[in-house]
């Protein structure tokens, strides 16, 4: 077990508003792509990104193996579009109703420590854009730097 | 794709606690009501709203029209109510140990980015409290803004 | 309804990283073993924690009737687990790809206000350690305060 406790008496808020481009349905990695957008990191402090569209979401998942994204829309998919007959909301499109219940159960936003100046995440985490739509268009993230 | 970067040198941590009237089960739109409890928001920063219950939850998801709500009544009940034949937890109620899932599945909070002095939500987007029980009386509420 | 209204003009992060010793597979509570890990909280503010596993969760839920978190367990096993057949990524044994899902499904943080020193969730409410694997080892815990 180990210890590390830093202190920032320079606090201040940063944000960051960009958009992705179009991704096809499904799980995708985007820690460098989002890293890429965000100003230098302060020493600590907390990364808060919010995706603000509710057919579409952000979560934290494994890094490595392509087939853990592959398998994510596999259950969701089976779990969710399955109860597409019982559903109301369906004038804009078999996709949509899916994709909004998709959106709660993942969540809109993820928060992520930063430690030294870096994510820090845990060895196998990335950060995952969770696309539900067929044809989603781009995707506009908020990214909000607390230190 | 656009930037926006703010600077918050005056920083603060902003508490309010306060209780929601009963609705009845189901999804409910609260943004507005939620924003009329909160103080004068900060240029930026972050909401972090809780609610100190296990059988509601609170998520961001389609503002507009009402048969998204009942949808996600739909797609829950039969997904996690179904299981209730193998569960333990019933002395409370058969409603209770479906709501404390579906409380972790959801989740008792969300964080909004604040920008402008405003919520910062895309178009979309409002704050559900969902309401898990069939009679949940008033839900607490504790929000903070980091500024 | 009642108000409060704090506010902490020293703001700083301070964080905090540590192992909670291996679990078996299953919804442990661990409010206390976190709170001790923790420095003395401020008067106001919010405590993130975030686990640095992708097999592992964290969640807020009932902290009184042990039954509650064995139900948790049956109904995410037959919710997740029953999709094995459907599953590619399968050779780190068959509980892994489920543990990938349930981890984004309940989600790798928890946020919680600090009011007066202390945490502030409410009476029934405790944190979980959500261990899906059959045998997940230590799990590291990064936990950062903004005040």
């Amino acid at each position: 077990m180990t210890h590390e406790k830093t202190l920032n008496n320079t606090n201040m808020v940063t944000q960051v508003t960009f958009s992705l481009p179009q991704r096809k349905r499904g799980y995708h990695l985007i820690t460098s792509e989002i890293t890429k957008q965000l100003p230098e990191l302060p020493e600590s402090g907390i990364l808060h990104l919010m995706i603000q569209h509710t057919s579409a979401a952000l979560t934290i998942n494994e890094n490595a193996d392509p087939t853990v994204r592959i398998d994510f829309e596999t259950f969701f998919r089976r779990t969710v579009d399955s109860q597409l007959p019982y559903f109301e909301h369906t004038l804009e499109g078999d996709d949509d109703m899916p994709a909004h219940i998709k959106a709660s159960i993942i969540g809109p936003s993820v928060s992520v420590p930063i430690t030294n100046h870096r994510l820090n995440l845990g060895t196998w985490q990335g950060i995952y854009l969770c696309e539900f739509r067929d044809w989603g268009g781009s995707r506009r993230i908020v990214a909000t730097i607390v230190s």
